[in-house]
């Protein structure tokens, strides 16, 4: 007789508190996002099929939400990410816009993943792109954003790793091994998990000669601080084709820009490993890592890229992007302890009238609505029931503080303010209740 | 060789300064379904086909997005309300709340609807629920809070009309219409739409006396203020049902209860017209209707229900809420012309180097950290081309503040602040800009 309420596998869904604590998040992002001129943007949850995997191979097309309505001859798959349709809205608009076009999306995106703990076939990803773009100082401002997000997350020390493509690309040209980059590519992006005698093996598996070998793991052990890592690459700029300097100019400017950002020395390292996958990136790459929280590998990546509309149209828009996967971050830092969900309501005082007299109920409604003219944010419980009962609902939802109103506080023209935390109570005119509490409209959910 | 980039028929996107003006009226509606405690929710955008649509008649299932994955065996639907959810969602986590249960969701819900002007098969709803609270203080709380939010938004006037259910309930009963009670509701929900002849001829049609048809005209046609209806429903009591006089006190608890909450008397008025459907509704119900747009039709409904979970449970929710359909409303006032799309950008100032020197770049980068500092929301251009070029994308990025940096702004520890507007132009401190300008992050888009 009754339908059994549940989910599809790998869709998941917060209590109010956990879901107070996620738009916390979200708020931050988005305020950053629109604090350094980025133009929000929303485009359809739904895409033709046609349009939406018009680049993409076979991997990609396995893992979408796929289908055709009964009835209907249409072919539509769900977003997966908000880089495509950001092409397709690009190339469909492309004359309302102006470039440098800089949009922010915050979004849903599905992929029917196989369902496993901490990954999800529904997920959050919030986009920036530059579109249209050729300048260093946009690819600096990237990492400054992360810095800002993440000093605000308060997730603790954090690193954004940087690299420039073109060095490694110009590295295997170098090398003779510019037709073998992919391979080559797949094996380096392993290189911190794997021994080095594998790492050695695979290699000369490729076809590699012992000096290939030995000279990429040279370039690759190169390490130190930021201008100790540009010194070593400015030292082997004569042997090194053009894509290699112009790799290590453009890494320069970088670093140069960032500092003339203010971005802390610490939150910044280059990386000479990091790819960032086999095709796309051709230039600045992107990857930051929480210092506490190693094994949740990179938490948000990006990277320069060539004409992001070049299934759609003839044109050039070149672009630079980062994506925050803010599901999957909270779900392990809510597994690991360092999130909290907040109160289950967003309010920051509760107003409870001691009992269900019509006087007593007419003073609350007054008291509740002087509150929110100073600016909190008040849930007035109006339900019949004793103070007991009305405390308990106040402790389960877990205000700090409530606000008691009946006869004393009436003729008084004043509230009870108690505090739930230490039990203390006093009696307190309206106006200075938000004095305690403290002003801002949602602090909870902000 | 191209796919050519479009969208699937019905679903819409904005232009920046379209989505910037939308997600104005977002921020509204959530800041205050916030400052009256209620509680955020998300909900999956894909539910189980057997799951959502356990209580659903044909014409519901005949408009959903429902699929199944190819090789999959799982039937899904993409949800096509916040509501169902919302039950889906209490059944499955009943133990983790606090009831009463206030929340609010904001999402996009899909319809396979004929696509028509105005008529999206993707659209936002804005929805607020109070689950298991029989106070009529509660729903005196929507029509508070409905006018708070219009009078943000600033369409004109409004009206949010006020009806209860159990007192038509009660008329028809006192007729002996009770079991004929779908039927005629169905005629006296287009009563307004149709001349009185074809009324009067649709109800005989049913098998209504002639009496039957003048006393419930009689009815219908009690007009005045609200305190003249209350004081004609009064006057009825002694020759009525129970219902009918319960549907009235708790008319006159809601009109009372608003009165203390200071909703202006001009914003509400008792319409016994509305029945907002067939079964659902079983109270208190309400609709909103923007006087100078009187063809949108109401823009913000709800009312109050019975038991909310039945389909998944045996418990006792009853609930009462509202809903703004604000992709349809955002659509009918951009076409008559009252929402103005935004500026394209939602930073307050672009800063314009003068030149693509490094000492002036670098200065217009620490005019922009110090001016993001300050609270401005800020755009840096930084691509090389002329200062004509920078004013002419900032003017068609519709910004009104362009921050001009070169050698002159540099050695006087300056900048010049133009109006693009005026076309005035002044050299001022970095400190004096925001004053300007105006403090709040993201003003445009907040």
């Amino acid at each position: 007789m009754y339908v059994k309420p549940r989910r599809p596998s790998g869709f998941q869904e917060y209590t109010p508190g956990e879901q107070i604590a996620f738009n916390r998040l979200l708020t931050i992002v988005r305020s950053i996002y629109e604090k350094y001129g980025f133009s929000p943007l929303d485009t359809p949850d739904i895409e033709l099929t046609e349009v939406l995997l018009a680049g993409s191979g076979g991997e990609t097309s396995k893992q979408v939400y796929r289908f055709k309505r009964e009835g209907s001859d249409t072919d539509l798959t769900l977003r997966y990410d908000l880089t495509v349709p950001l092409a397709r809205y690009i190339a469909e608009h492309q004359h309302e816009l102006a470039f440098p076009f800089r949009r922010y999306q915050i979004g849903k995106v599905h992929r029917a993943e196989r369902a496993q703990a901490g990954r999800f076939r529904e997920f959050y990803q919030c986009d920036i792109d530059v579109i249209g773009s050729a300048s260093s100082i946009v690819d600096a401002e990237f990492p400054v954003i992360i810095n800002e997000i993440f000093e605000q997350f308060g997730f603790g020390e954090f690193v954004v790793r940087l690299n420039n493509r073109l060095i490694l690309n110009g590295v295997f040209e170098g090398l003779g091994l510019a037709e073998r980059s992919v391979e080559v590519l797949r094996i380096v992006d392993k290189i911190e998990k794997i021994p080095v005698e594998v790492f050695e093996a695979e290699l000369r598996e490729l076809g590699l000669s012992d000096e290939q070998v030995g000279r990429l793991q040279a370039f690759l052990s190169i390490s130190g601080t930021n201008d100790e890592i540009l010194a070593q690459l400015d030292g082997m700029s004569a042997d090194m084709p053009e894509s290699f300097n112009e790799g290590v100019r453009l890494l320069r400017a970088v670093v140069v820009a960032l500092r003339q950002m203010s971005m802390p020395e610490h939150r910044f390292a280059i990386d000479l490993h990091i790819a960032r996958g086999l095709d796309y990136y051709t230039g600045t790459v992107y990857e930051t890592f929480l210092v506490d929280h190693p094994g949740l590998g990179s938490v948000c990546s990006g990277g320069r890229y060539d004409n992001l509309t070049k299934h759609y149209m003839n044109g050039d828009f070149p672009g630079v992007g980062i994506s925050i996967g803010l599901s999957r971050l909270f779900y392990k830092l809510r597994e690991v302890g360092a999130i909290e969900a907040s109160s289950q309501s967003p309010a920051q005082v509760m107003v409870l009238p001691v009992s269900d007299s019509d006087d007593d109920v007419a003073y609350g409604i007054r008291v509740a609505a002087a509150l929110r003219d100073s600016g909190l944010s008040v849930l007035l419980r109006a339900d019949a029931g004793s103070v007991g009962k009305g405390l308990k609902y106040a402790d389960k939802l877990g205000f700090v503080n409530v606000v008691l109103v009946g006869e004393t506080e009436r003729l008084a023209n004043k509230v009870t303010l108690k505090n739930m935390t230490t039990g203390e109570a006093a009696l307190v005119d309206v106006g200075d209740v938000s004095g305690v509490v403290g002003v801002g409209i949602g602090a909870g959910a902000q």
